[in-house]
């Protein structure tokens, strides 16, 4: 770690200008100011396959007006606090995962990519960054999965340099998401909110080229990994079981945002949702299904490491984190 | 990162002997058992303080039969299940914490130490390691604050080699913990369950020397740092509150074991509990205070980062896990 070399470094000097009497402990105590946070990077066991979720950082904005469509922003502000959130901002966590299946190297969203780090002066965009710190080389990566087209999923799949991130990988999109997206009809009705959406998908595809493969619903498409269909967020919207023996995850994507607005409050419609029904059906049914089967469910905007059982909690839900192994 | 040398070695090999033709990226997918947990490690403020949560480890042994004195076997079960545990089985999970006030490096608990390390093969006393994941270095830190006597607080105070692990060190202990153990009539009195206890107490002490300050409750250890008397667990068991301007934190040690069944259930008596009543007035005295002041908690029996808000949950009380912030 590089950190105790710039920490030693920084308090040798501070104790030479201000405190050349102190002990050498009180000097390197009195730099808290070099420490930085730890990587975002935690691996778990599926049965025979391992998780890592690598984070791709976090964005907080201003409580936006209407977070909620069908709530009022008090409303909002009363659960973020009930929380023990801030009542008037609004994060973004993300949380994109890296599955080994023994076989196959499978990365399942690829975070907001290098722009948005420099622009967010590397609060999100840190996807490559975890990576290298879990030692997983992109250019090992087989498949990228992709759950839905929203900026936060895809740009990560270029680089810097516009190229892709993802050197040797086959990057897999369900098709419904791509007729929607690719759709010349549907790019010219959008409402303007939605047209930079529409740019951005034909600018992230357009430099993979022949790298993308489109499939269909309820599939594998590695052994161990498949695709389950839970649409309304986006038109294609895709989560991804994970299965080895009796063990399963639902990689579930934007089926809910932050849980402890849209778990909690399933009828809530996010302002995010494309077709808001539509996602609250897709929600219930699925977390209906997680209550009953006890599975985990992996959420790309929960906190990390964003892994969670989900008991009910009178016309909602809420996650029970699973608790962090410190051994593998 | 070592492991990724490790992996791309044994990679290579794989690839060499057993399927030559396979492209690069596959044959490292195919490496699993290569990978390990990252470090415990989680970095967050307190006002200006900051707080490095440096796990332990965690210890997983068969449900005793009397974990809790006033509930059945069942009842634990069911409380283990409830909260997405193995219903057979209890897990330790051990959080120390390093404490960096701006002045003073200040260690909260020590953990299980270097032969709990050995014969755990790495799943606990890995608080040394850990402290290394974090840089730092144990030779800085000014203060180890120590909760109560009990071997896995106590017993990282030394290393591997016998001496004092924190060489720089003043262990900061409570008088009336000192006071109990060092007692030889209580050592003489006590049953013969709690022997090695005592025995364990005179041993790590011993090794210590004059490095060791008794302090007396509601007192400054360090600024920003003060004892709070919790006793119950143990007769001299404290707790430690930090504060920076208007954020506070308590570092509860032993107020509870595992929340999911000694907060969620405050009225039960842990088999470790010295005195249950005694335990039980403390923890619901301070767990109404967390909740009154809507104050973080951290515990050391908690899953890593082992840090939460609380609230109240019919008789009981309910962590809520502070977010992960992917930057400090």
């Amino acid at each position: 770690m590089t950190d105790v070399t710039r920490r030693a470094a920084i308090g040798a000097t501070a104790a030479l200008a201000a405190a050349p009497l102190l002990r050498p402990s009180v000097a390197e105590a009195a730099a808290p100011a070099t420490a930085k946070q730890v990587p975002g990077v935690y691996r778990y066991k599926v049965g025979d396959i391992e998780v890592t979720v690598v984070t791709d950082g976090t964005r907080t904005v201003p409580l936006p007006d209407a977070l909620v469509k069908n709530a009022t922003k008090d409303q909002v502000s009363a659960a973020l606090q009930a929380a023990f959130f801030d009542k008037d901002k609004f994060s973004f966590f993300f949380n994109p995962i890296v599955v080994n299946t023994g076989s196959k190297l499978v990365a399942i969203d690829a975070g907001n990519g290098a722009a948005a780090f420099e622009q967010s002066k590397g609060s999100v965009g840190q996807h490559q960054s975890n990576l290298t710190a879990a030692g997983i080389d992109p250019k090992t990566i087989d498949v990228v999965a992709i759950s839905h087209f929203h900026p936060d999923h895809i740009n990560g799949l270029l680089g810097a340099d516009g190229k892709p991130a993802f050197a040797n990988a086959e990057i897999v999109v369900p098709a419904a998401e791509w007729a929607f997206w690719m759709d010349e009809g549907n790019a010219s009705r959008a409402a303007d909110t939605l047209k930079p959406a529409f740019a951005n998908v034909r600018r992230v595809f357009g430099a993979l080229g022949n790298k993308v493969t489109q499939h269909e619903p309820n599939k594998e498409i590695v052994p161990g990994i498949k695709t389950l269909p839970t649409p309304g967020h986006t038109p294609g919207h895709t989560s991804h079981l994970i299965t080895s023996g009796s063990h399963s995850v639902m990689v579930q994507g934007d089926v809910t945002n932050l849980p402890a607005l849209f778990a909690r409050n399933p009828g809530w419609h996010a302002m995010f949702d494309m077709d808001g029904a539509k996602a609250e059906e897709t929600r219930r049914k699925l977390y209906d299904q997680l209550v009953a089967d006890r599975m985990v469910v992996q959420g790309y905007h929960y906190t990390f490491p964003a892994a969670a059982h989900i008991e009910k909690d009178g016309d909602g839900y809420r996650p029970v984190p699973i608790p962090w192994q410190p051994v593998l």
